[in-house]
């Protein structure tokens, strides 16, 4: 099963944008960014509270274009789409992690100071 | 008369790529890039159609700290908050006009290659 995924030309600027306008969307960009190339389980963010809201956090990170997500079984594993978001949108990732680093994650039992 | 405008600290970066994520803001500010140092009346917007929408837009702009507004009897003379948002989120501010710089602007009888 493949879920769908912008090509990186069709990776538009205002949806990246509003798409990261949003506290849970920005703590699951800085905790991707944290372990940047290392795939990261959806499972590891369900301590958001809600499944459904997670999943739909992650949903709208991969149909803009911000995340790439592989199926793996009933699991996903995300990663932060760097290369293609870097072509695009040269220095935006880089600057949005920076201003995100210290935002307060919105799980719980995670650390924001984790490196 | 003086418009509220958040002070630098309480400049709020998911606020702000929220008010970014948008067509017509995008337009805005690549426009005021272009004049960057030069107060643009707001009355130069008015093409965008619906004075109602305009205002709309720019007090969203103004209100999550992206431009300053200067009353000047009915009209606002609108300059982007460069210091202020150069300091609170590096490289940001460059990285999106540099992204919407072939944005095609959504005011009609504005060249979108002005410079």
């Amino acid at each position: 099963m493949f879920l769908p995924h912008p090509v990186a030309d069709q990776i538009n600027l205002a949806t990246v944008l509003a798409v990261l306008g949003d506290p849970t969307r920005l703590g699951i960009v800085a905790y991707l960014a944290r372990r940047e190339g290392v795939p990261t389980n959806c499972s590891q963010f369900l301590d958001l509270g809600s499944k459904t809201n997670l999943s739909y956090h992650l949903a709208k990170l991969r149909e803009a274009g911000v995340t790439h997500a592989q199926v793996l079984g009933t699991s996903r594993l995300i990663t932060l789409r760097r290369d293609d978001l870097d072509a695009r949108f040269p220095g935006l990732l880089d600057s949005v992690i920076a201003g995100a680093r210290d935002f307060p994650l919105p799980f719980k039992g995670m650390d924001a100071r984790e490196s």
